[in-house]
């Protein structure tokens, strides 16, 4: 069950991928969701991960889209009897281990006064690139810090899935200052101001072996280098909605009872939700509340049903007037928004 | 085949469990190895992973040492019946998953004029702490900058295994100076002096799912803070000896030919042996040549047999007259050395 004083924008969903233009004609758009979202001089921005698919060439085959050597779209010829299907997000070897992706992913903005009714860039902000980013760009979180935007973004390839940090100056052009963290790491967001005279980021590493998807946090100097990790807030910790994995979701976004994280939470079912925290003001590595239950559960049509269906999942939220404005991706699909006055989360966090 | 230019110490294996005092009266110590080594002042200087297990209480039990939350030892009693002992080195969940080492390691300095008979500190220089070393300090790396010691090593705790940073004036006390890499990640070697203004690491993620346990190299203008992450060698592009992981083992050595690397490779029935590369003197991301051949394989009684036998894992090596001196640890329970002409590696290497 959702909060209750949750509400879902009625336009839901807002962005889907029929409105949206293939990067090109030999791609089909199978997803735009996770948004990134800024509000800023009166225009919501939103920054979605686009997931495009190729037609295969005949039947029993996979025609798989990367970034290719020279930077240009690659179509690989795949025999997909070879791999286990039943995720239809990748192609896994016998073994489990994913050897392709099912589509390659971009970032593109869209842009809306009213923040209902968007208008979508009919080019990639952020694109993928041979080597690390070979495999495309995933799920940006945005922050505007010192005028400048900024996005962190996973950067996917047959070596790992890592962190990468791009700016811009508008908005619609994006160029990469760092692969910030190795592998496995993803959903990593920026803190949208200095805190004791350093960066901060939010990020989860897939450990292998020891250890869980926990969210982690770190900070820095100068946005390129970053140290200082230290684990923050585990699932397993949490209850049964979160207790298969954590992420964070939207950049911390500043009140006075502290950084209010919106996060998302996954159970032993695959169902993705949205969880709430609150985090020290000054020491964001002190978690100071956390709500047992989610903010956000996947419960309409929109959220059940898509490319990955009971996923709801958050990049994107800022303050405007009392409410929490919050943008997700609904089953990796489509982009929705949903609001929730501020002192109604904070309320259900005991403060 | 070792290479035939190649000549273990006659004195191998230098140190073994017998002669480490253990840290504390409930601990045995079970393994001495691999040997971080610095020659400084006429004198070599070794930073050993010193390996302590304890005794169990009583039939089908376990005592795991950790490092409590006050900072002290603290023995863990354990049902050993619920978990697979099959790996010496862990209790596997019935999953796989590593639920608690079956030992707990620490630092230990040990001193030598000649390099080959060692005095063995008493004490530790650097253990593990609460939260994320718990389980405690393995396999570090050192190096001298600018006057000071420095050691990276895996920082291990059921969080996950991550690389961490230490440094010393004297040598016999280490203190961290930060976190530098969430897990998975270790086998971290940092460079003995800075390149192009920055200095840089080596290091081994462990990904989760997508890509392969490679070597990576990252840089850094502080030695706390860490990114421009790039993948720099692989194992699967090797040959059999190195097919299934590669990890770097002594921090790199300047030659006039570049950065001469001796780096470890296990193969498909996990057989540790060394490998050795040259990186280009400017730009440490450039691979200039590797061999295809390892420089060392485990073939004596004291490398094939011990607490994880098969295994030889170099971290320490300095070059001292024309030779490459090296430190490895040999089947996870003694400290050897070897030697091989520097030329004779370079040819090798076809330099």
């Amino acid at each position: 069950m959702s909060f209750p004083e949750l509400t879902r924008f009625p336009e839901n969903p807002l962005i889907v991928p029929e409105r949206v233009r293939p990067s090109s004609p030999l791609l089909r758009v199978e997803g735009v969701f996770n948004p990134a979202a800024l509000r800023i001089d009166g225009e919501t921005v939103l920054y979605c991960r686009v997931a495009e698919s190729a037609s295969p060439t005949g039947p029993g085959r996979s025609a798989v889209p990367i970034i290719g050597a020279s930077g240009g779209l690659e179509l690989l010829d795949i025999d997909s009897s070879k791999y286990d299907l039943s995720d239809p997000r990748v192609l896994l070897s016998s073994e489990g281990r994913t050897m392709y992706l099912s589509s390659l992913s971009h970032v593109r903005q869209a842009r809306s006064r009213d923040g209902r009714r968007f208008e979508v860039d009919d080019k990639p902000c952020l694109s993928g690139r041979p080597g690390d980013a070979e495999w495309g760009v995933e799920d940006p979180r945005a922050v505007m810090i010192e005028g400048k935007r900024y996005l962190s973004y996973s950067a996917v390839s047959r070596n790992g899935v890592g962190v990468a940090i791009a700016s811009g100056d508008s908005g619609s052009r994006f160029e990469r200052i760092g692969m910030a963290l190795p592998p496995t790491n993803k959903d990593a967001a920026l803190f949208p101001e200095k805190v004791g005279g350093l960066y901060w980021m939010l990020h989860r590493p897939c450990p292998d072996g020891i250890g869980h998807p926990d969210i982690w946090i770190a900070s820095s100097p100068d946005l390129v280098h970053w140290g200082a990790h230290s684990r923050l807030l585990g699932g397993d910790e949490g209850q049964n909605w979160e207790a298969r994995k954590v992420g964070a979701g939207a950049p911390p976004i500043r009140t006075d009872a502290g950084w209010l994280l919106l996060y998302h939470g996954v159970d032993s079912h695959e169902r993705y939700s949205v969880g709430v925290a609150l985090l020290d003001a000054e020491d964001p590595t002190k978690i100071l509340a956390r709500s047992p239950e989610p903010l956000l559960e996947a419960e309409t049509d929109y959220e059940r049903r898509g490319f990955f269906g009971g996923a709801v999942f958050p990049c994107g939220a800022f303050l405007e007037g009392g409410d929490i404005v919050m943008y997700y991706g609904a089953a990796d699909r489509s982009v929705c928004g949903a609001s929730i006055p501020l002192a109604a989360a904070l309320e259900r966090l005991g403060r």
